[in-house]
């Protein structure tokens, strides 16, 4: 040995020098050397998780508003494990996000220890990127490829599985390590001049998704709309969309397919920009897959390639444009009385503030507030993009920790809410911004509205059971109390904005329990 | 078609009449056929869970405590993902369990709609079968094959994908579907006499796990050891063991290898029965993987060989066998002042009545109560066996359905409960008998310990912020009562005493935050 570095300390501060400066963690025996680095190392802020998935939801929100990756320390096959369906939902936002993964000493795997699995597989499920490094003086390197390979491919989950004898053990050489590039996307001429032509010729609509979703991307769209009359929907579950004050407001995708086939049959073409040509949610008997037919579809640009660029070209195709037109949208009349998805939706619209970022995994309750919210201050709204429940509250809170000067408001779900609760408790430790809006309708709803889509008027008393939430009713104000969140049930719209009005102007985590009818 | 019948409605039957009564439950829409089967079909209880990693953990302990298999029904990848690592611990514990996955209709995977994932790859990090359906047909003798695989190997996870069309089409054919048997488990002779000529002639101990900690297990290695003076060890983290009373008390393997190394060391031969030989749980720089030598390991029976009959088997190669002895255990004095762990496991060592059920993921702090428990009334005693924490809430809940007639206690660590914290949602709305003991000291204590071990002694601000719970410290009692749970914290062995028999005198679930100093 010529130094004393370990190969811990050398992948986090390889980490840091590439950019990361947050490591969402639930750490274990197998990670001691990592979290030991991380007091060896400044520039890198530590935040315990009580669970894998509200650590990896959270470096999912950090990385869709900070535009980087975070890091996640899971431990094990186990931690993986725990975290994976955040990072389903991660990988289908183009998210960049790079797990470190302790792994059994390298000498140790063929004893099949209580916790030996395997690792690689469960990571490839979710993964761009996975490697397992051989040894200390691989893991700078191997750290160095998995950010690299976080930005390519549009945005993906990298996981290097880090041995623990490889993170205890010292370096034996100390060579720097070479940066790396990702290679720069790139979109095709063709389609420019195959959306300029139909933009031109036909009514089109474009359908948009991941970076057509940003505010530079509506800077053009709006201008090519106001100049073509072409139409602008965005994807059902965006990663992320900018909203709100000057800018264009998309139509949505609706969910269900038959509805989407409706609004999509008003086009000869449909020009797909950040997003894959639009699918079903769920298969039904007598629906499509797929909800355009090949001749409407024109891909601009995938999640992968170029999409400003597209756009920028596409733009470029025009020999003049257009100012884009202003949007007229005004906010929906503050509601009273119950607490309809339609009344709450309003409120919050009406209420949320400049600047403010929406979680919205409100599932069949925020249906409304997509419209609700056409008029409202500029915010940006981030949404449950993989359909795996118990995204938002921990990308809420990865999200205040991207943008500590922001309000965060998590619309939630109960259901969904109930798989991640324990993300309060890291919004209560790092005295975070958010606001959870607690949509309590004591039921899976969507069940309730998918056996009536299957002819099914009167469930039986087990498929009631299995889409209530009753039975008892959870408190949810008890439950933040107990992960030492302050917050409070309401029951109309009136207490609603009272609640919300007070929570605004207090820092710190909060929840409004609203009691639906 | 020539019935009305669908593939849905066969598999469940066929699930019935392959003995399974039960099924923990977290359905979505590609799930709703099977959810409405279970209406149609009498004699199988569905149980909803607030999160996957329930349901497995509560399948888990249901066929630990039933000793059959049990149903979990989970909604494509993703639901299946997040109940994997109690998978990874029913697949430790050699547990009979049979998962049904919903997937997507067959014709709609080309489209990879967002909760699209590779399913087969996930299920095969935990099961040692996994088949996807290809009709309404094959989705009966698939099940009886799944069931059937649920009792291979001394007991394994069994996983069926069944894509949303085969459960909503109606049968083709209605033919019956074959039953089957798993094939017999064996053992072998020549161990059997290595193990008796080591007991005659050696000085030997039994290293116990799975059926070798069973009532009849016990009572031939009762008169073994009393015979040749053999003694016996658990396994550290066993699946079940029979308890208390008249039964033989096994030593319990240390956790740490030194430790382990130091017991082991005192034999000339070791005899692994329904266990490997032992292994250490992490690899330290400097302690070996596997703690015996090939010199002194005998293996009479391996988890998925036939325990009982080498037993037997071993008992008959003796002329003639002593009486076991009497144990000879007293139960610890009744502590009073402050909960340590020794006091807190005192406390229920004492109360715990005749046939209780006692799930153990205490971890650091339950670490006194195999001792300590020496004496008490007759018990079974359940462990996290697979180390992915975050077993005992929904295993707990798993064993009550199995045994409603007797009490069940969770000893539950802080760290770990917080994982699962959801099961107590399900206690509340079944009703169950579970006690909740809460073992509150606000860290990831092990974490500290290891950083110990590692020779660092003044932990960081990294290190001290991983391994704490505290700022906020969880307020177990307002979370129960969030999930509908009654409970009550206490800070002292009296109290403490007085609200476990408080408890015990009282039916449906109940939670006590024990606040150790």
């Amino acid at each position: 040995m010529t130094n004393a570095k370990t190969g811990a300390e050398a992948l986090i501060s390889t980490a840091v020098g590439a950019g990361i400066d947050i490591c969402f963690a639930n750490p274990g025996t197998t990670e001691m050397p990592l979290v030991n680095a991380l007091d060896g190392v400044p520039g890198i802020r530590p935040i315990l998780c009580l669970h894998e998935n509200v650590a990896t939801g959270a470096a999912d929100g950090y990385a869709r508003m900070a535009g980087k990756p975070a890091m996640t320390i899971l431990h094990t096959g186990p931690g993986l494990a725990n975290g994976l369906t955040n990072l389903h939902n991660a990988r289908r936002a183009h998210s960049p996000l790079v797990n470190v993964i302790g792994d059994h000493a390298s000498w140790h795997l063929d004893a099949d220890a209580p916790l030996n699995s395997p690792i690689e597989q469960i990571a490839e499920a979710v993964s761009g990127f996975v490697k397992k490094s051989d040894g200390p003086d691989s893991l700078a390197a191997d750290m160095v490829e998995a950010v690299a390979a976080t930005k390519e491919n549009g945005g993906q989950v990298a996981t290097l599985i880090a041995p623990h004898n490889a993170q205890w053990s010292s370096l034996e050489s100390d060579l720097p390590v070479a940066a790396r590039q990702p290679s720069p996307s790139t979109f095709s001429a063709l389609c420019v001049e195959a959306s300029a032509d139909a933009l031109k010729t036909q009514k089109t609509a474009f359908y948009l998704g991941g970076l057509a979703l940003s505010e530079p991307a509506f800077h053009l769209l709006g201008r090519i709309a106001a100049t073509t009359g072409a139409d602008l929907i965005c994807e059902t579950f965006y990663a992320r969309m900018e909203r709100g004050g000057d800018l264009p407001a998309p139509m949505k995708l609706p969910y269900f397919p038959e509805d989407a086939l409706a609004m999509l049959g008003h086009y000869s073409k449909v020009i797909s920009v950040g997003a894959l040509p639009p699918v079903a949610f769920f298969a039904y008997p007598d629906t499509p897959s797929r909800l355009t037919s090949a001749e409407q579809d024109i891909v601009l640009a995938k999640p992968d390639e170029d999409v400003l660029g597209a756009l920028e070209a596409l733009a470029d195709s025009f020999e003049s444009l257009l100012e884009a037109s202003s949007p007229s949208h005004i906010l929906p009349d503050m509601p009273q009385g119950l607490l309809t998805a339609e009344a709450l939706c309003a409120v919050l619209a009406n209420l949320q503030p400049e600047n403010a970022i929406v979680m919205d995994e409100g599932l069949t309750v925020s249906a409304p507030y997509h419209e609700a919210s056409y008029g409202a201050h500029r915010f940006t709204q981030l949404q449950l993009t993989g359909g795996a429940i118990g995204m938002g509250p921990g990308a809420a809170t990865g999200a205040a920790l991207a943008c500590p000067d922001r309000q965060v408001i998590n619309l939630q779900a109960d259901g969904s809410g109930a798989y991640s609760v324990q993300a309060l408790w890291t919004q209560a430790r790092e005295g975070l911004d958010v606001i959870t809006v607690l949509l309590s309708n004591r039921s899976y709803h969507i069940l309730n509205v998918e056996l009536q889509r299957a002819g099914i008027e009167q469930p039986g008393s087990a498929a009631q059971k299995m889409a209530s939430l009753d039975g008892p009713a959870i408190d949810w104000v008890s439950l933040a109390k107990g992960f030492g969140v302050p917050g409070i049930a309401v029951d109309t719209a009136e207490q609603f904005a009272e609640a919300l009005n007070a929570a605004l102007h207090v820092k710190g985590p909060y929840l409004i329990e609203v009691r639906m009818p």
